[in-house]
C-alpha cells in the first residue's frame, strides 16, 4: 500500500561494505517513496574526463560505495522487503574499464582498458561505441540490497542471499524486487547505478554512470525467502532484441568454463566482424551480450550459450 | 548459394547415437534443401496415448534416434556446415516426462512422471497445462549435428564440439547454425525435435514431439571454428515475454548449485500460487522458463536467475 510520504536521501550519506552496526540515515516507514542520489562505482574517482591514468590510481577501498542505510519501520528478519523501482534519471555519462585481476576472463586480459561513455540522459539513445556501435541503453542499480545478519564489515563485491551486489540488468523501472530481511529495520542501501548491461557483466563493469534513483519500499510480514526474488512488468530485453543475435556457445562439464569459452568465441567474433581490439569487445560483450545457459541436463556435458544483439552493429 | 535441388528424407533412415562409420542415408550438394521427417526422442515408444506405465517400460537403447545421416559434397574437416532452419511442421502431440536419475533436481525428484501434450499442429496456440496454464510454442529441433572425427560408437545424450544434442530453444525456424566439421562429407543428422522449451531444459524433457523440418545445408570452406555458433534472425522470446517475468536467484560460488537455487526457488513459487504439485510445477519450468546467468564476477559469488514467463497464467 504506497503511503503519500515520500523522502530524498542525498549521496553525501554513503558506506562502503555492508555492516549492521551502520546507524540509519533515513527512517522509513512502508508504502514510503525515496528518492536516492548515487556515486558511481569508482567513488567518484573517476569522472567524463578520466583517463588510464586515473584508472591506475583507483583506491580500491573506495569503490562501489552504496547511498544509505535506510530503516524501515517494522521490518524483522524473517518478512521481505518488496522494492518496486519507479524512475532513473542517468547522468549522461559512463565508464566501463577492464581492471587487471577481475572479470570472467582476468587470466587473459591482463592491461587495464577505459573507456568514457557520453549519452544522452534524456533520450536515451543508443550510445555510441567504437566503428559504428551503437549500445541500446537501460538503466539499473546493480547493487541493491539490506544488511546481514552477521555482524562486522563485509565485503560490498559479491552478493549475498539479502542482495548486495547483485548486477541483475533487469533492476530497472518497473521491476519489483523482494529482498530477505536479516536485521531490524532492514538497513536498505543501493548503489552502483548502470546505464545498461548485458547478463553476467563479462569484464566486470558496465556502463558505470551515477544517477538519481526513485522507488517504493513495502514490507511482507513473514515472507521467509531463501533468496531474491523478482517480478519484471514486461518483456526485459526489447532493446536488445530486434535484430536478433549472435550466438556463440561453450559446451562441456563445466558451466564456469563454458561461458568463458562462449564470451571467447563471441570476442574472436566481434574482432574479425567489426576490427575491435579484442579488450574492446570484452568491454562490449560487457554491456551489451547476455549469458545464458541452454542446457544443464545432457549428461556430463552442458551448453552454456553468449547472445550478442545484433542491433549494436545495425 | 541456394541450389534448386531438394531432398526429402524419411524418419525410417535413423540412427541412434553418433559413429563416423555410420554409411550415408542420402548425398547432397552445398546449397541443397532437405526436408527431414524426425521421429520423436522415446523413439516412437511413447504416443499421444501413453501412460506412466509405458514410460516406466522405456527401452534407453532406443532414445533420441536422429534422421541421417546426410553426406554433403566437398565437406572436409576444418570446414563449417551452415545449416538454414527453414520451417518446422509439428505433428499436433507432444510428451513432457520426469525420468528418474535425469534432470536438474534428480536428487529431489525421483518419481516418475509423465505430461502428454495436444497442440493445434496449423494455429500452434498456446498449449495448455493444469489449472489455468497456456504455454506458447516455438517449435525448434533439440538434436542437430555431424559425425565427430573419433571412431567408434558415441552417446547420443551429451552435446559435443560438433554440435548434436545441444537442446537450444533457438534452433528454430530462421536461424543459421554453423557446426565444425570434423570427417569427410560431414555426415549430418537431426532428431530430438520439441514444440517448446525454456533456456537450461531443466527436468530433462522438452515438450517432446515429432515433426518434420526443413532445411538448407551450405558449406564455409576452412571456418575452423572452435565450437558451433549461430545467428537469429529476429527476436528470441517474444513468444514468452509480453507480460513480463517472474525470477528466482540462485547466489553462490558454484554455477550449477546456484542453477539449482533458482530452479528449486520457482518450484515453490510456481506451487503455492497455482496449485501445481512440485513435479508439475518442474516439467513447467522445462518446458518454458529461462536458464540465466545474472552475473558472473562479483568474486566470489555468482547470481543464477530463473525467469518463468507470467504470460503462461495471465
Amino acid at each position: 500500500m504506497p503511503s503519500n510520504r515520500s523522502h530524498t536521501i542525498h549521496k553525501e550519506h554513503h558506506h562502503f561494505g555492508w555492516n549492521n552496526a551502520n546507524p540509519p540515515k533515513l527512517k522509513v516507514a512502508p508504502g514510503d517513496r525515496i528518492e536516492f542520489d548515487t556515486i558511481d562505482a569508482s567513488g567518484a574517482q573517476l569522472g567524463p574526463e578520466s583517463t588510464l591514468a586515473d584508472l591506475a590510481r583507483l583506491d580500491f577501498g573506495k569503490i562501489n560505495p552504496v547511498t544509505g542505510p535506510v530503516h524501515v519501520d517494522g521490518a524483522a528478519p524473517g518478512d521481505a522487503l518488496k522494492i518496486t523501482l519507479h524512475e532513473f534519471a542517468p547522468s549522461g555519462w559512463g565508464w566501463t574499464a577492464n581492471i587487471p585481476g577481475f572479470g570472467l576472463l582476468a587470466d587473459q586480459f591482463k592491461e587495464a582498458a577505459l573507456h568514457i561513455w557520453k549519452y544522452d540522459r534524456s533520450s536515451l539513445a543508443p550510445a555510441a561505441y567504437g566503428p559504428g556501435g551503437r549500445v541500446p541503453l537501460k538503466p539499473f542499480a546493480g547493487t541493491i540490497g539490506v544488511a546481514p545478519a552477521e555482524p562486522g564489515l563485509h565485503s560490498i563485491v559479491p552478493p549475498r542471499r539479502v542482495g548486495g551486489n547483485m548486477d541483475i540488468r533487469d533492476m530497472a523501472a518497473g521491476t519489483v524486487l523482494y529482498l530477505p530481511v536479516e536485521v531490524p529495520g532492514a538497513l536498505f542501501s543501493i548503489g552502483d547505478t548502470h546505464a545498461t548491461q548485458g547478463d553476467g557483466e563479462v569484464c566486470g563493469t558496465a556502463i558505470e554512470s551515477p544517477m538519481a534513483v526513485s522507488l517504493t519500499i513495502d514490507l511482507v510480514k513473514g515472507a521467509n525467502l531463501r533468496s531474491p526474488r523478482y517480478t519484471t512488468p514486461g518483456p526485459v530485453a526489447r532493446h536488445f532484441d530486434a535484430k536478433g543475435y549472435e550466438v556463440t556457445t561453450g559446451i562441456g562439464p563445466d558451466l564456469m568454463a563454458g561461458a568463458r569459452e562462449a564470451v571467447m568465441g563471441m570476442i574472436d567474433l566481434l574482432t574479425a566482424k567489426h576490427g575491435l581490439k579484442p579488450v574492446e569487445a570484452y568491454m562490449l560483450c560487457s554491456v551489451c551480450g547476455d549469458l545464458r545457459v541452454s542446457e544443464v541436463v545432457d549428461m556430463p556435458n552442458w551448453v552454456v550459450s553468449f547472445y550478442f544483439p545484433r542491433i549494436v552493429f545495425e
